[in-house]
């Protein structure tokens, strides 16, 4: 089995061809798409959303190609977790780093950008195609990992780092988005634990600011329909990772949130 | 073999992860997707797809998720139709009543909120992945309906009220959009004998009145090529029900249609 | 093996109802989708998706929707290339020439407008429903062509026009678009030597002047990184055709190009 994350879209037909590569190389492989209308060329929620969902997958070999410097020095790799020996395949960008660290960290990674499996001509665009699909497709076939291309050391992996919430004097909780999908809920950086240690309390009201002034009071609930419609809310999303959102309306369209931004959350006095 | 329909859109993880959940549970059946993009939140779009798509698709589970009040009371449920037992399973609000009742009704309901087969913890906002697609799952590899949860009654399902059209005294006919098509084509709550008896003739010009004084002449036609780029057309659409279509256009837009937009029909006098 | 391309896009379940036409019949059939959101009505843009992707599948039937005359007199046809034993199947309009023509030219094909093997009643808007899935899938299923419907003499089938590049006296290149996807990426009518012929050179500028006055200065480069972002380039994209691009930016929006947008490129004197 192949999981399949990118930022590819279905305008094109550039998803429908790796399938195709793998279907020729592998024709018994069933292909799992994860996702492909993750946000152009942003590594960051895409290597989010890998590391949230592989936890729901069966193991076996997960590609993921967000890759906006294809062509260019990145190197391309497939690497073997040290849990449930997952085999990712994507750009070492970071776009596997959380996957991989959710997993115990890489036991064995290869560098594959002149694997013998790759496609010949390989194009200077579209590396999905001509290297991480063809490599994907012989690994799911059985091929050993080692045989993908040439030994690389974990230790020189691109990580990924991600903002960290503080906590103020004053008992205000900074916390940053770190996604958003595509019902305007914004994922954030920080826990139940932070919230906790802010003051916040499940069922009682939290002051957010964000960027502009924007400043709302929202409920800090369990789960949508705890509050009325239009009404913003923070709670623990289906990853465990807290979030805030408006029921059946777009919490970052309200509050102009986007990947990176600040917001200020406070117990009301 | 699962038939699978949601509003979760492809710019997220949520079908995929959905399909990683059932292909941990039964790796060999085979997943098809009717529809991931119908409008967010809107139960009777959704219901009305699910009951026009599943005659065209073999017997089987059939998965569905529009779920605006996920994690409050509505309940969840699995049921089998009396026709072609069919295994619908959803969250009971509706989305399934017209599909259920396309097959005869429910002869037999289970209320899976507590399904043993749910994903532990179970979230409060994804009821897709830890609840509806684990026992989809586990009744397509096999296991009896009676397993998935306790007996509810079926005449305690949640139903669907569709707009009724009227005939006035002057042989206007009264319609009402139904659902809009990504191409804009609006589906009427009509059929043919309802046009018929308002002296409307196929081949013939209809005058419709749209909100807001707009009124337009369209021709009652078979197909598309029947009028000129850029006309309205008055049809029988794919699924039988009568439609509003502009050939080569958008009669959503023209018109500024959406569900329940009110049409008055009559012929040229 | 089927593949299947079509403009039906993701909101609505035309592609999902599909899938289910050909499970109820080759309930054994691996179908690839290589693209669905491709633009509307365009028979052109999809004609070269379709002969740029299918290099890339294994043979088997390839199915193909753009249908703009659904309904009206254009036919509809399955048909078998010379080279690799492909069988195309969909309507007669210019979809499938470029990619017949790209195996060799069809050796034998059959109009199935009329098929036994079309559904019943067959709609007069939804044909890929109705007469081309059931189609491809009795071909997958292993049953003759012939059998699909009756013969059609080669010669008559739809071709389609590409506009062709010129070279000015001056030096001046005038090339076309031929399609442009959802990066902005626009591919030309041309080819390296068409570029070399006209004095362009790789790793130098050149001016491209677009419609409306537009003027701007691109790099003749072999990858997007070869350029700072923002900045435009020309290249050999994945397909080996000439493109137009903007490093992580959109190239269709900043010189206002579509389908057969003319394109005037020099070498900077």
């Amino acid at each position: 089995m192949i999981t399949f994350l990118s930022d590819y879209g279905y305008e094109d037909d550039f998803v429908g061809v790796c399938h195709a590569v793998i279907a020729g190389i592998a024709p018994d492989v069933r292909i799992i798409d994860l996702a492909h209308g993750l946000p152009r060329h942003q590594v960051r929620p895409a290597a989010l959303a890998l590391r949230n969902a592989l936890p729901y997958t069966p193991p076996g070999v997960h590609l993921a190609v967000v890759d906006p410097e294809v062509g260019a020095e990145r190197r391309a790799v497939a690497l073997r977790t040290a849990e449930d020996e997952r085999l990712l395949v994507g750009p070492d960008n970071g776009l596997l780093a959380l996957a991989t660290e959710r997993f115990g960290g890489a036991v064995e990674v290869v560098e594959i950008g002149r694997s013998k499996w790759r496609l010949d001509p390989v194009s200077h665009t579209f590396h999905g195609r001509d290297i991480f699909a063809p490599v994907a497709a012989w690994l799911a076939a059985g091929w050993p990992l080692a045989e993908a291309g040439d030994p690389l050391d974990p230790a020189a992996l691109v990580g990924i780092e991600l903002p960290r919430p503080r906590h103020e004097e004053d008992g205000t909780l900074i916390a940053h988005v770190l996604s958003v999908d595509r019902f305007g809920n914004a994922a954030l950086n920080v826990s139940h634990e932070d919230l906790t240690e802010s003051g916040l309390r499940l069922g009682h009201p939290v002051l957010i600011e964000a960027g502009a002034g924007r400043r709302r009071r929202a409920h800090y609930a369990v789960t949508f329909a705890d509050v009325a419609p239009g009404e913003l809310l923070v709670y623990e999303d289906a990853w465990r990772t807290l979030a805030v959102a408006v029921n059946r309306g777009n919490a970052a369209r309200e509050l102009a949130l986007r990947p990176d931004s600040e917001l200020r959350l406070r117990a009301e006095p």
